[in-house]
C-alpha cells in the first residue's frame, strides 16, 4: 500500500481527552478514529491489524474443533428474563414498532443455549464446541481507556457443552493451552499470565489471562515459581500460590486480554437443555465459555508494546511487515519497484512515497510501528544497498539488494 | 467436515410462520436458525456460504481501489439530525445512561462523511474508494421474506469521494462493471439485470441490480434487446428502454441485490465536507454510494437455485463442492480416506457418516445442495469407483477412483 493513496493520514495530535496511550497511538497513526468515547471507528490499517489478530484465534479455535457461527445482536428480553440478566445495568435496549423490547447482545448465552437445545437431544450429540467473532456492546459508564473498555467491541466467544464436569474440565484444560498459543502467536505471551479468578455463584474459580502492563486495571498477585497469579479480589490473607503453595507472590498491574469460565448448568438450567444419557435418563447438559477479545488485544498490545516516538508492532498481527521510506530517488522507480517486490511486494509492504520531509517520514515510520523500516535513497542505491533498522532496535544496517 | 460431528443438524420441518422458500430451505438444511422474524443464526454451513459470498466481493472492492475500514453500529442521533434522517421510521434507537440518544445504523453515510473529513482537505486527498462489510439494522414493520428483508443484516457499503461530478461518473461506471462480476462470480449473473431506479430528490436516477425471480417483491420492465431493465417505480407512460429506446419491454418479477446511488453533494453540504481546488477555492466533495447485501444474496441464491427436494447451490459459494455419502463399506476406511483427500479433504468435502438409511442420506445431499454428491458404497468399491451425480442434473456416473 503506498501511503500517497491511503487516505487515513497520520495526525500531530488527537482530542485531549483521549487519555489512555493505545488509543493515543492507535488515533496519530491513523489506525482508528473514535466515533464516541469506547466506539471506534476501524480505519484501513487498523483493520487490517484487527483482522491479522482475529485470523490467528480463528486458526487456533478451529484446532480444538471449534464450529464457527455469527450470532445476532439483538435478542428479545424475555430470553434474559429467563436467566435473570433483564436488569443488568450494562444492557442497551431498543423496541420494535410493536413496543417489543430486544437487548444489543453483551455476551450470548441467552442465544447460545436455546440455539443449541434445539439440536442436542442425546448424549451421542456431545460434545459441541461453537464460537463466533461478533460485535458485543456494554452501556458502560465510563469508557475512557481506548479500545481497552469499549461500549461497542468485537469478542470472540467460545460455548462447549458436555455430558458431565469430567468431560468440560478436559476441554477447559485444553482451551487453556491454545489460549496461551494465541497469545504467543499475537506477540503478548512471555507477559500473559493464567490467573485465578473468582467463579461467580456457580463456580469455584474462573480463570483470567492478564498481561503485564503498568497501565492495567487490574491488580494481580504472581508467583515467581509457577508464573500463576491470583486476581487481587480473590486473593485470601495468606496470599499463597494456588498451584504450587509458594507464598512469594508479587503484586503486578495488569490487562485482562482473556477469560475462560465453567458455567456449569447455570444456563441449561434456565432454559432447560437437556440431554438423555445411556439409559435415556434427562440430564442437563454441563457448559463452559470462553473469550477473548480482538479489540481489546489490539489496544493491549500498544500499551505494552511502544517507546516515546509511537506503537513496534509484532510482526504477526502489523499490518505490514515492512515500512518502506523512499527519499529522493525520482529517476529510479524500476529499480524501487523491484525492491518492493524482493520484500513480498504491497501486501508486505507499506510504502512511504509521499513528498514530505524525511523527518516527518521516519517520525510517522516510528509512530506506525511496523517491524522493519526500509530506506531506499539514491545514497543506498549507489551502493546497490537499502537501509534497514528494526523498529525495535536502534541500529541501522545496510544490505545489498540482491541479498534481500 | 463428518456430518456425524456438525451440531446443525438438518430438520424435516420449521414453523409455519416462516413462508419463504429461502428461509425454510437453509433452516430446514441446517444453515440458519430464526432468532425472530427477520434476524437469523448464521450455522456453520450458513456461515460457511456467507463468508464465501464476502469473499467474492472484497476481492472485487479491492480491484477498483476500495480500502476496507470498519464503522460502528451505534452512532449518535446528532449526526442524523444533521442530514434530516432522525425521524426515519425504520431506526433503532437506543440511549446511554446520561439519556443520549443513540442509532443502530441502518447505513452510514452520517459516519463517513465526517469520518472522511477529518482526513480529506485539498484536491491532492481526491479521489478516495471506502468500504465495509457490517451488520445493518432496521426496524421493518413486517420481516416476512427470510434473509430477502431483515431487521438485522449484512452489508456491503462503498462510498466514493471526488472533486467533481465527472470523477463520480466514471468510477460510477467502474462499479456497475465490477458488480457485474461479483453476480457473475456468485452465480446468478445470468438472470441479474442492471435497472433504473428513482434518483431521489437529488439525482435523476439510480440503479439496482434486480435478479430476475418469480418470488421477487420488485418488478421491473426489462428490455429484450439490451437486457437493461427499468423499476416500475419510474417507469413512464411511454414504457420505452432508457437505453435503446426499444419498446418491446417485459414485465418481471425481482429482487433487489444491489444498488448504486450517486449522493452528489447531498451529504457533504449536511456535514460541509469540502477540498481546496487547485486555485485554493473550497469546494464540496461529490459522492456515491453502492451496497450488496452478502445475506440477501445468501436468499436470492436459494430462491433462484432449487428444485422440490431442496436448494442447488452455485460451486463458488456453496459451502463445500463435494457430499460425500457412505453407504455400508464399514472396513474399508483407508479407501474412503484416499477418496476423501483426492476430492480436495475436508476442506472440500461434506461428509455422510451418520448411521441412519441411505434414503435419509440421499434426501439431505439433495436438500443440503452441495454441487456434486459422491456415494461410496461396497457396489462402487468393488469396481473401484464411486458413484457421481450432479446436484443440477439427474444422471449419475460411475467414474475410477484413480482417475477422480
Amino acid at each position: 500500500m503506498y501511503l500517497s493513496k491511503l487516505f487515513a493520514k497520520t495526525r500531530k495530535q488527537v482530542s485531549k481527552d483521549e487519555k489512555s496511550i493505545n488509543a493515543q497511538f492507535l488515533e496519530r497513526a491513523g489506525f482508528i478514529s473514535k466515533e464516541m468515547a469506547g466506539v471506534y471507528n476501524y480505519l484501513p490499517l487498523g483493520f487490517m491489524m484487527l483482522e491479522k489478530i482475529i485470523k490467528i484465534i480463528r486458526e487456533e479455535m478451529n484446532v480444538i474443533g471449534g464450529q464457527e457461527i455469527l450470532m445476532p445482536t439483538l435478542t428479545s428480553i424475555k430470553s434474559y428474563k429467563q436467566t435473570k440478566r433483564d436488569k443488568l445495568d450494562i444492557l442497551f435496549r431498543t423496541k420494535l414498532h410493536s413496543g417489543s423490547e430486544y437487548i444489543l447482545n453483551q455476551s450470548h448465552e441467552e442465544v447460545i443455549t436455546p440455539l443449541v437445545k434445539q439440536f442436542v437431544h442425546s448424549y451421542k450429540d456431545l460434545p459441541v464446541y461453537i464460537y463466533q467473532i461478533q460485535t458485543k456492546f456494554r452501556n458502560e459508564p465510563r469508557a475512557r481507556s481506548g479500545l481497552l473498555r469499549g461500549r461497542e467491541f468485537l469478542m470472540k466467544d467460545l460455548y462447549s457443552f458436555h455430558v458431565d464436569e469430567k468431560d468440560l474440565d478436559e476441554y477447559y484444560k485444553k482451551v487453556q493451552k491454545v489460549y496461551k498459543e494465541i497469545f504467543d502467536r499475537i506477540g503478548i505471551g512471555k507477559d500473559t499470565h493464567l490467573v485465578y479468578a473468582s467463579g461467580g455463584s456457580f463456580s469455584k474459580f474462573s480463570h483470567e489471562f492478564q498481561t503485564l502492563c503498568e497501565t492495567g486495571e487490574d491488580e494481580i498477585y504472581l508467583c515467581n515459581s509457577c508464573k500463576i497469579g491470583v486476581n487481587k479480589e480473590i486473593i485470601n490473607e495468606q496470599k499463597v500460590c494456588p498451584e504450587c503453595g509458594n507464598n512469594k507472590l508479587v503484586v503486578k498491574k495488569a490487562i485482562e486480554v482473556g477469560n475462560i469460565f465453567k458455567l456449569k448448568t447455570k444456563f441449561s438450567d434456565a432454559f432447560e437443555l437437556t440431554y438423555k444419557d445411556k439409559d435415556g435418563k434427562d440430564k442437563p447438559v454441563v457448559m463452559g465459555c470462553y473469550g477473548i477479545g480482538p479489540s481489546r488485544i489490539m489496544g493491549t498490545i500498544v500499551e505494552v508494546f511502544h517507546d516515546k516516538a509511537g506503537m513496534i508492532l509484532p510482526e504477526s498481527v502489523a499490518p505490514y511487515k515492512n515500512h518502506i521510506v523512499i527519499l529522493g530517488s525520482r529517476n529510479q522507480e524500476a529499480g524501487i519497484r523491484k525492491i518492493i517486490d524482493k520484500l513480498g511486494g504491497e501486501d508486505n509492504c507499506l510504502i512511504d512515497d509521499r513528498e514530505i520531509s524525511a523527518g516527518q517520514k521516519f517520525a510517522d515510520a516510528d509512530l506506525m510501528g511496523m517491524p522493519y523500516r526500509v530506506v531506499i535513497s539514491d545514497k543506498t542505491l549507489k551502493k546497490n544497498s537499502v537501509e534497514i533498522k528494526k523498529r525495535s532496535e536502534d541500529k541501522t544496517e545496510l544490505v545489498k539488494i540482491n541479498k534481500l
